[in-house]
């Protein structure tokens, strides 16, 4: 058993911009010498989050559309009234019910996802920002 | 330490059908070596999702309801008016908002959930579905 | 590779209020011997739940309204309803969607959360209560 720890920064456009980050992960697996263990992807802000997503143009599009729906931006939020200069309470609202870590296991050196599931950070946050991520693999 | 991984499919009836887990898990845990460590159930699908819940009629039928309210079917989402033949636009916002990875921690061969906690699949999609679940256990 | 479990009991008032116990999963993780690896914050009850916020007073407020206004404290949820006594059928319903595990990766001895991340206990049920969790590590 051991853990390996990999970094990476990606730029995001905020406004529930999403990017795949499928490909990353899986080369991060292949590079380690592990066969069988789980893998944490960790998002360290609180206006992004990860998520599995069917990663299609309308799903995009209707994920924006329900986040708008749900938790709209709203200069009321008390995060803007109370400190001036924030217009992204609604950001915060958003990441922390759709979660900064996704954990996901892996057997024979592949990630146990199913056909149409893909890794994603959205972005909801009203600028452009880089983001860091953690990936962590712990297995044997 | 050492990581065992168990496969399971199971019948789901969609429309947020809920399937109650937990003895299986339980059965996984029982039948490895392991005292101490995490089990992680992850869901091979996006329309479909693990979480805890008090399993009783009340909050079954609650369930249905609240999602019917805060996501609810309609042919406009793009998922469905952009590719011919869906109509699960809404099933996907629910699978992706409710997540397909959980995990559990376990203490002397026991699963460390507390006394009303039971572990669920709920099945957002429109129709009659298997769906494959990945539960693994890292732990000494 | 070892695994360290902590427990913890904390008392909450309900009502969406929110507890920090980031300085307390730090302290677990310095007592350990462990270099890197995944810390598993896990919740014993159904009605609460643990997540990531910024933590100021601004979005503890914002927290609160946003969950009234998406799953509404009502007398008519079922579980309300068909269990005689509950009033907290609305407590359940957030419990389970903002989820009881968070798993955060560490590395030379120190979580990987971001500059404004807090790990927070957040109590949707109608009454002041005691909450268990355990904290369990792995890694090495």
């Amino acid at each position: 058993m051991s853990v390996h720890t990999d970094q990476r920064s990606i730029q995001m456009q905020g406004d529930s911009h999403i990017e795949n980050i499928t490909v990353h992960i899986r080369r991060v697996l292949e590079d380690s010498d592990l066969d069988a263990g789980i893998v944490t992807i960790f998002v360290k802000h609180t206006t992004a989050s990860v998520l599995i997503i069917e990663d299609e143009p309308g799903l995009r599009a209707d994920t924006k559309t329900v986040w708008d729906r749900l938790v709209p931006a709203d200069p009321a939020w008390q995060h803007n009234t109370r400190n001036p200069g924030e217009d992204n309470g609604h950001s915060h609202l958003r990441g922390q019910l759709q979660g900064q870590s996704l954990t996901i296991p892996f057997v024979e050196r592949q990630l146990t996802l199913g056909t149409w599931q893909e890794i994603v950070i959205i972005d909801f946050d009203t600028r452009s920002r880089q983001r860091d991520l953690i990936i962590q693999l712990i297995g044997e």
